[in-house]
């Protein structure tokens, strides 16, 4: 199996990356991902003001996917995804969704075994996550912190063992990485860091060729999501509820208003994080009511 | 069992209303519920846009519980929850997520049967819970489209039968009253509507005596969720977390550095509904992690 070192990392998604390895579509490959903060937290006493921030949320990567071509549709499969035994949590004055609270800055240390990060006497079952994941966008450089049509820091958490994730290809061989491991992040991620952690996933990718989507689509057991942003949670859920509206009326032939209607009753809107510059929500409707085909078109649509 | 048919209903939360019934904690209590049209759809040609609009979102009480005064906490226990066979689902121009798309008014009226809403060909299973409950305000007249700390028209999902919802009385007796059921609606209620429905809920009160909660907050099997709402979801979700942030300070002897850590780890912020004036959200917690004693404090501290 392929291997790309964690040491191949960059801090934004870019089409003027140079690949870090290449892979056919259906073969395996293993990226070794540094925790968010860079290693830099070594102890409780990291002052994590300190840090260097120009060193933190660093994605492996890219990855060149052969045949991956503009207005093709990505399917990155997450095979496995395996965490290191100690995370990393930290508050950071100013930020997060209680950021006009005054409270100092704080570094805490977690150990991860048994499934469980254990946070002093309270323990909270791993759900280990991939926070960043996506392409190169079409132009310029988007900063691994931050999210898109291109993926990016969608800290969503589902995104985990067994989902497949489509994303929009815009640059040739997609250009694909990520990085941001969590341990365990709840919606929203409240305090703006999750268990921070290192490790390690393993990814196939498939290409749906000529097929596009808006924006990128998670596939779970039993679900698609929509993963949108915008500069508040309400407007990511207007881009959400549009995503989803259109593909009912492809999948059923409805009305723009019978779609309207049904979304009210089955698609469940659901905050990601509200903490980062650009606010991630997930639009969830069970697979019976929609096939991944209907969020396809053959070029771009947005 | 003592009942308030569906014709003792006010249009909104005050402490002016006089009481349709008086019970007694422990006691069970049934309402009848129009549905949030005041049954004035009859059919699919009925225009929505021609509803007598003074005669939506009644809801059914007001019920004085004897012995709920100023700074205890109401605990209402859903006991029961029937709906009749049939629902009504409306989009209206200028309503919803999609408010700014153009689109026409339109009703449909959907038969429920054998645990499911049949929505065309697609069938939607049933979760009957109710929109709109809550207690008289301290002050003034609170529309019953609205939300806020005496609750109201939250629009959640898991108010349903088993469920407890802890309420701050403001005004003696509490004055209690409930509508706006709903067959099925997701989470963020989309278009504005969910499958709209008349029904009777069974209901019984208890009160915690001197202890009062900030928000309404709700017990399920395994959770509790902190009820909030603002102009916008992020105003909704700073009002959530302070709230459980609070509540797990009390709970651990936690640092507010601590306790904020931790909600990003096990606190879910969960979209209620994104279309009505004030928008609400819920912070969902497990209950293994924190106990209603600590979202309650001594006399009003909001």
């Amino acid at each position: 199996m392929k291997k790309v070192s964690r040491s191949k990392v960059v801090y934004t998604f870019s089409p003027r990356h140079n690949p870090a390895e290449r892979v056919k579509a259906g073969e395996e490959i293993l990226l070794e991902l540094e925790d968010a903060f860079g290693g830099q937290v070594k102890d409780e006493k990291t002052a994590i003001e300190n840090l260097d921030w120009t060193k933190v949320n660093g994605v492996t990567g890219p990855v060149f996917i052969e045949d991956a071509e503009p207005g093709d549709t990505l399917a990155v499969q997450i095979v496995d995804v395996k965490l290191a035994n100690r995370g990393v949590i930290a508050v950071i004055p100013k930020q997060g969704v209680l950021k006009d609270r005054p409270f100092k800055a704080k570094v805490k240390v977690v150990p991860i075994s048994g499934g469980y990060v254990h946070f002093g006497k309270a323990k909270v079952k791993v759900n280990p996550m991939i926070g960043t994941i996506g392409v190169a966008p079409e132009n310029g450089e988007h900063p691994t912190g931050t999210l898109g049509r291109h993926g990016g820091n969608m800290d969503v958490k589902e995104i985990t063992r067994g989902a497949t994730l489509y994303l929009p290809v815009f640059a040739k061989g997609a250009l694909f990485a990520a990085g941001d491991l969590h341990a365990v992040q709840a919606d929203g991620e409240a305090c703006v860091s999750a268990v921070e952690v290192s490790g390690e996933v393993t990814l196939t990718f498939n290409i749906l060729k000529g097929k596009n989507v808006s924006w990128p689509i998670l596939e779970t057991k039993d679900c698609y999501a929509v993963l949108t942003c915008g500069d508040s949670l309400d407007e990511a859920c207007s881009w959400a509820v549009e995503e989803v509206v259109k593909a009912l009326m492809q999948e059923h032939k409805w009305s723009f208003e019978e779609a309207y209607m049904f979304t009210s009753l089955v698609v469940d809107l659901k905050i990601n994080q509200v903490v980062d510059p650009k606010k991630g929500v997930r639009a969830v409707i069970p697979k019976k009511y929609v096939s991944i085909e209907s969020f396809c078109h053959a070029g771009f649509r947005h």
